[in-house]
Parts: C-alpha cells; sequence; structure tokens
C-alpha cells in the first residue's frame, strides 16, 4: 500500500526551510507497514496544488495533505482538493460556531475571514482540532484516502495520531513491524559499514538503515512480517550477527545518547563526575547537564581555555605545560587529576586537543584531540587525530570523552 | 521565470532523512530572480520519476535533478530521464576513458557496473564532476531547461555553482536581487511580529522573511529590481523604519550570530570574559569557544552544578545560598564576581536557573532564568521567565548572557 504526502505552503519553497512534519508522518505511515513513494512541495496555487492532488489519488491509495487550511487568501488547500475531485465546498454551522466559541472564550472577536475554516469539502469527514483554529477533513474517493491536516507540526501530530492512524491502521494491510535498534560508538561509518554490511547486504527484509554523526552511529533494522513471532526471528538472524560483531562497541539498544547511558551507569554505581575541558570549551558539561536529573551524579567542572588557567583552576604543573605542550597525554592527565581534586567526584575527564583554526604543527598537527580520566584506581588517557571542521573535532572528542567513561565503569579500559 | 526541484533516492523517502540539497539550489535559483514552484522527492522508480519529469518540463522553465546518478541498478535518474524526453541513452567512450583513468590513479580496478555512468543522454551536454564519478548532465527540449546533478551536497554544489549558475544566468529574466539581513536578541517572535509588520506588511515587494529560534530572531528582506540603486531604495525605505523600530535589540547585520559578534567587540575592546554556570552546564563556554581564535578573549570558566561548587569553586557564600536560594539574583551575582576574581578576567558571565524537570515552586518555578555580569564597574543581574522545554530554557539563558555582554559593552547596560 502506497502513500503520498503533499505540504502546502510557499515558505517551504524558500532557501531557508524544511518541510519536516514528512518525517513524522512517513514513519508513522512505515510504522503500519504502508510505503511513502513521493512528497512534494506546492506553493500557495490553488490550480497547481489541484493538479497534484488529481495525481496523486489516481495512483496512491493514501494521500496527506499538510497546511494551507488557515483563515486567509493564502490558504488554498480546501479550494484545491474541492477543485480536484469535483466536489463543492460548504459552509459548516457546527464549525462555524465551534470557531466563534473558541474566539469568545479567548475574549476575542472572530475575524470575518476566519469563517473561511468552517467550509468543508462535501462528503468530507471532519477531524476536530484540539490546538488550533482548523479543522482536518478526511475524503474517500475511488478506493483512495485523501486528508487535510493542519500545518503547525504539534496541531498535525495530535490530528493525526488520534483521527487518521486508527483510520489508517483498518485499511492497511495486516503486519506487523519490529525494529531492532543500536547505537555505536568509537567507529567510523566506512569501517562499521565493511564490518557489517556482509551480514545485512544480504537480506531485504529487514530494512537496514545506517545514520552517521560524528562518532556516533545509529542502526536501524526493520523486519516486516505477518507475525511477531516471524519479525522477531528475522531480527534475531540479521542482528544477532550484527551484535556479535559490534561487540561493546554498543553502547544504546533503545535510541538513547551516549550522555544518557552515560548518566544511568553514573547513577546505578552511585557516582559522580566532574569534568575540565579544553578545546570543547563546555560541550561535554553541556551534554551531561542535558538530561533532566543529572544534578544525582554530574557535580560540574572547569572550563580552562588558556594555559594560564590550567594552572590556576586545576593546579596543572606549569613545568607539564611548558616540557609537553598543552595538546599532551600529560597536560590531560593532570587536568583530570586536578579536577576530580577540586570537585572530589569519584570519575573526572578532561578534554584538550588543537581543534584549529591553526593547522598546528608536525607534533600536535590539527586535529589532534585528547580525553583524559582520572579516579580511585589511576588515571588514563587517550590520544585520537580526527578529520573536520572545528564543531566536528569537538564533537568527536566530546564522544570520545564520554565512551571512554562508559568503557571505564564497564570495565572494559 | 519558473524552477521545479526534483530529488531522486528512497532514502529520502524514509522518516530519518530530508533532501536538503534544494535549500542550496532554491537559495542560488532566487538569487537569479528563478521562484522555485515544486519541489519533490521520488524514490528509486523509473517510470514514476520519467512521469514526474515529463509533466514538470510541460510547465516549468527549469527542472533540476539531484541523485541517482550512481554506477548501481538502483540509480534511475539517466535512464528515466531518456524515457521521459523519448531519447536514446549511449555510451560516451571519452566518459568511460576518464572513469577508467580516475580508478587506475587510485590504484583500484574499474567494476563493469561504473560503466553506466559514461551513459549520456541524446543531446544532452556532460558538465564534469571534479569530486566524484557521476558527471551531470544538461539538456534542453522544447523550451525547458532539464539539469541532472549528482545526490552528494559537495559534489552538487561545485557542479551547480560552476557549470550550471552560468547557464542559468544567461536566460534568467535580468534583474538584480539585494537584501537586508538582520538578527535581534531579546524579543519573542509575536512581539517582533506585532511590531514590523505594520512596516513590512504593506510590501510585496521586499519580500520578508522572519526566522525564530530561542531568543534570536533573524529578518531577511529581499528586494528584487531592474536595477541596484532601485533594489536599494526600496531596501532603505522598507527596511529603514524596522531598523527603527527595533534599535538596539538588532545585533548584526551581515548573519553572524550573536557569540561571534561579542566575541569581536571584546576583541575590539581588548577584553577578557569568563563564565560560571549553573543550569546551562557549559553551553555558554560552548558558543564562546565554538569561534575560531577565541582564545584571544575567552579565558575559561567554572560549571558549578551544585551548590557545593558554587561556594567552593567560586566562593559564593554558603550565607547566600542558605538565605536566597541558588536560583536568585544574589547567587547570580556572586558566581559572576567569584568568576572574575579567579580568573582575572574583564567581564564574566554567570548563569542560574530552574531548567526542570522540577517544577519548582511558586517563588521560583521551573523556567525562571537569572544571569549575572560582574566588571570593573559593578555587577549586575537580569532575571526572565522563559518558557519551554529544557533545552530551549537552557538556549535562551546562554542567548540572554551572551545579549546582556553585548549591551554592557554598548554601554546600554
Amino acid at each position: 500500500m502506497n502513500a503520498e504526502i503533499i505540504a502546502i505552503g510557499s515558505e517551504m519553497l524558500s532557501g531557508e526551510r524544511l518541510d519536516t512534519n514528512s518525517l513524522y508522518l512517513t514513519a508513522e505511515l512505515n510504522r503500519l507497514g504502508i510505503e511513502v513513494v513521493t512528497k512534494c512541495v506546492i506553493g500557495d496555487d490553488r490550480e497547481r496544488l489541484a493538479a497534484q492532488v488529481r495525481q496523486s489519488i489516481g495512483r496512491s491509495a493514501i494521500v496527506i495533505l499538510s497546511g494551507g487550511l488557515g483563515p486567509t487568501e493564502d490558504d488554498v488547500t480546501r479550494d484545491a482538493v474541492a477543485l480536484a475531485l469535483d466536489r463543492k465546498l460548504s459552509y459548516d454551522r457546527e464549525i462555524g460556531e465551534w470557531l466563534e466559541q473558541r474566539f469568545a472564550a479567548a475574549k476575542r472577536k472572530m475575524a470575518e475571514v476566519n469563517k473561511r475554516q468552517a467550509f468543508v469539502i462535501q462528503g468530507a469527514q471532519i477531524l476536530s482540532n484540539d490546538r488550533g483554529t482548523a479543522p482536518g477533513q478526511w475524503l474517500e474517493e475511488s478506493g483512495a484516502v485523501c486528508v487535510l491536516l493542519p500545518g503547525p507540526p504539534h496541531e498535525l501530530k495530535a490530528m493525526f495520531e488520534r483521527h487518521c492512524l486508527p483510520r489508517i491502521a483498518r485499511i492497511a494491510p495486516k503486519q506487523v513491524i519490529r525494529t531492532l535498534f543500536l547505537r555505536v560508538a568509537g567507529m567510523g561509518e566506512s569501517d562499521l559499514d565493511q564490518l557489517i554490511a556482509p551480514v545485512y547486504k544480504k537480506y531485504e527484509n529487514p530494512v537496514t538503515t545506517i545514520l552517521a554523526a560524528a562518532g556516533d552511529i545509529q542502526i536501524h533494522l526493520r523486519a516486516r512480517c505477518e507475525t511477531e513471532a516471524e519479525a522477531d526471528a528475522l531480527l534475531a538472524e540479521v542482528g544477532g550477527p550484527i551484535e556479535l560483531l559490534l561487540g561493546d562497541r554498543i553502547y544504546s539498544r533503545n535510541g538513547d545518547p551516549l550522555h544518557t547511558v552515560v548518566g544511568q551507569m553514573l547513577q546505578l554505581a552511585g557516582a559522580t563526575v566532574s569534568v575540565a575541558e579544553s578545546a570543547t570549551g563546555g560541550m561535554l558539561g553541556e551534554r551531561f547537564t542535558s538530561v533532566p536529573g543529572s544534578s544525582a551524579y554530574f557535580v560540574g567542572g572547569f572550563i580552562t581555555y588558556t594555559n594560564e588557567m590550567k594552572v590556576e583552576l586545576l593546579g596543572v604543573p606549569p613545568e607539564t605545560l611548558a616540557q609537553f605542550g598543552a595538546v599532551s597525554k600529560e597536560t590531560a592527565e593532570a587536568m583530570a587529576q586536578g579536577a576530580r581534586r577540586r570537585t572530589r567526584s569519584t570519575y573526572a575527564l578532561s578534554i584538550t586537543g588543537a581543534a584549529g583554526p591553526d593547522p598546528g604543527d608536525q607534533n600536535v598537527p590539527k586535529g589532534t584531540m585528547i580525553v583524559g580520566l582520572s579516579d580511585g584506581a589511576g588515571t588514563i588517557s587517550m590520544q585520537r587525530q580526527f578529520l573536520g571542521d572545528r564543531q566536528r573535532l569537538r564533537t568527536f572528542t566530546a564522544q570520545l570523552a564520554l565512551d571512554v567513561l562508559r568503557r571505564r565503569i564497564s570495565g572494559l579500559l
């Protein structure tokens, strides 16, 4: 069963904005076993939109439109769909009264133009909108379904979930979709793909998707079958060997990002962590504290961007800086020790590195990034040479620091 | 003159990936005065793509396709366009040899499938690819132009810039586009729009676009005229009153983000800054240090997530915390003073606040965020009540801190 998504709005035909509703809609439709075969963006143009709707309904079972249901002249969706299906558009008194009540409740006078939102296409079922003034419409035409949804994402999602998903589930082919979700740290995308492609390439079902960010790779395996047992067996057949190949590089099986996983490990261990950041300037602390409740294990830290601050705030010996330089394992380790000593945390992580724009020298070229870790058992450090722009180098390194701590807590380091 | 953009690739019909090439292409086409009226994403399906190409060429002067030029069976663009235009596809020996040389230079054997990339649609001009193996193609058909570009963004951009922009500029209507670009801090989107809409709503040219992020609003005015003088006059006519209304809330006229602007101001003043972050956990330091060369003015700082750390690392008096609480102007000011004293920076910024998930209490509800600033002239603080989730509250507050410093350096505070 195929679907098409049409986003309406000239603002999404600028160089700045993308239609993102289609991501949500696609994910939901896929879950029901429905493929999205085309999506498009049309400006506020009645004839052009009508032509697209006619074409889409002629070839796909489900056509979902988002946007263009507002009260102004620019909002052409109702008119365009009525035109495409050659149906009448008429004022619905009930919606009109509901709109007037909404405005009255907000102590505002309803403008005459808002009446446009009470127009319904002949034969449509109304989809009520809890979060805005534009009702949706559900239409059926020669075996196909055409749904009009409002553009604002929170209105669209609420309406789709409440009114459309149950209706679509009834007409969708009966099948089960199960997903295996892995997150992996400490590997490049091409190395990972080379390792696991021989396994997943043999299968069209499950579908394997690999999404790579700096130091963080997500692997999705989606199996579609007639029964749960079949889907689970298929995921085990393909996912099992992949999990074996990746081993302890897998840090999450539920989608949680690395800072959340490490936070949970710290909390379970009753341990705390502090940071000492040079090149990342606060990025690691920001990641730890992006998790609600992180005060249970994150105590704080130091941003020591200059050598002077490394000496004064962390007690890094000036001789260490003089002899080995700011970007050295010795400095990283002294930073971690200093942070741990001054915050009395269980673990302290440090980061130093050459993030550019300075190309660096032969010993410390741009991209040399070092992570230090200090705890009751001692102090270790890890040096890497990363590629990329400043922000990418920093992101790689914050991720590496989190992974070093994960491995330490897990007894892998 | 109208254009359409067609992105080819089933991966862009998943719930995870969007086509972003179209943003770049739209911005470039707009600059030449060409409107993008429709864009769509088609999977790796020859017939469906051919139907779309036929339709688009029938109604728009320029049709740009991206993706589907690789060597595999999935890469259907060449075939689909040949089918749509009813033209032959034939092997081009010159491209074939160029491909073989490329592989030889990389000491790899060219696989037989790669020959597919040497097939050219009858009548096409070849667009060479400096960054990959897929050449582009430029076709003309009954007054319309159809361009085939590779999907990887860096290949597409290089090819479009080098081969397509000059060709399109020759056929584009003669006109000049000038843009006025403002960035504004310290205002909500609806307040800003209410203030300036009476000015810009009267004009269809320039086109005004407002993009809002947490505490950061971008306003673009784009004027299209026959001459530069006309465009500049029009921008002055509309932009002048808008600039007057927004006054010193405008912080950038060249697109630079606030942390870059503040960094430039610090550097010009020969001043330095340090930070003391509680609720933002390093976000402010991360923003300062995201700018290459920020070590000229950013010395470092403290992440003091617990009360204990506020006392120990910053010297906040325990009585202040006991009497006023961690989220208070008194604590924020003591934090800024402590950071300045311990780093000897010209300015110190502090942040404390209730970012949730705890709903807080009556005195300090969730969303209460406080910024402190200390310098040679004294210490000030600013309290705000923001709305949103944890990350949005933190983003708002880091932006507020930067804006407080901007105003202080400018003598507005």
